[in-house]
């Protein structure tokens, strides 16, 4: 499955990307102090100290320029937590995933990315998801212990999390365990 | 699990209901022979032969009636078929999903529903699922047949199914078969 087309982006350190650094965080201020529906781009250019029309040459919309925001938000910023078993690191990370979508800015984060034009924002996001099961993943083979691929932790494990934020109820923590268990049946 | 607060509506026969199914019609119409981005409320009521007036104060903005719209489409309008069994019954069923829903319409109509405000157009959309996937366990509890819970169902067979198509390719239609087992080990 292809992942993280885009990832590349601008060359770090460059003016393009100083441009979208404080855009993004133009954008997260904003969308810490206001309500989601009063941002609109020249709000966020001026926090920025660039112009509209940079923004909109770079984004085009608001949509694309929040769910780009989003997705950086959901980039993980740490390695699983180590808990000594494959098993218990997988839930671990799944109840913490669990209680970050469902928290408000979580499920606001979703929707912006699902908002966006194209697949490539909600691709990164699986691609995130992805990249932390192989962590758990290749440390539970280090250890010689059996774990299940990583699409049938996706299927069993972070559909039912993500289906149940968008289109019911979120789950109650406790329930990331049976998950979890029905994941690993097929290990 | 709250379901389908909203589903009354207004009163059938009556100006009110005319006045939604007009409406309906048009932007189902419309969404079909044009881009959904050229799609706005006044083209809307002007094919619909009422005021955009009479559709703000309906629907507030153009983003709930398309979600609304989308809803409505995403009603069953069939019993699902009878295979002799209930894990024929939900494979069938579970395979005919799949396909509506990753197809064109059906991505648009998803995307429509999420985009609105507020949690009444997800959560009739998995509360038609659990009717549906009801009609299946009853005939299967009537033949004295085991079948899984409907929860299970909805995380195992279904949550998969629309995870794929928000978050990456959508699933082969041969691995809902595979799903559908993973839901009977639960029976």
């Amino acid at each position: 499955m292809a992942m993280a087309e885009r990832e590349a982006g601008p060359r770090p350190g460059g003016r393009s990307a100083r441009v979208q650094a404080s855009v993004h965080r133009a954008a997260r201020d904003l969308l810490a102090r206001m309500d989601r529906a009063a941002v609109t781009i020249p709000l966020i250019a001026a926090e920025a100290g660039v112009t509209p029309s940079t923004i909109y040459r770079r984004w085009g919309e608001l949509n694309e320029l929040l769910a780009d925001v989003a997705v950086e938000r959901l980039r993980p910023d740490m390695v699983p937590v180590e808990t000594g078993s494959g098993r218990g690191d997988l839930l671990a990370w799944a109840e913490q995933y669990a209680e970050e979508m469902s928290s408000g800015i979580g499920r606001e984060m979703i929707r912006d990315v699902l908002a966006a034009e194209g697949e490539t924002g909600p691709r990164r996001c699986c691609s995130y998801a992805r990249q932390q099961i192989a962590v758990i993943a290749e440390r539970a083979a280090a250890r010689g212990e059996a774990f299940p691929d990583i699409d049938t932790v996706l299927d069993r494990v972070i559909a039912p999390i993500l289906f149940r934020i968008l289109f019911d109820e979120a789950l109650a923590t406790e329930r990331v365990g049976g998950l979890v268990e029905n994941a690993f049946t097929a290990a």
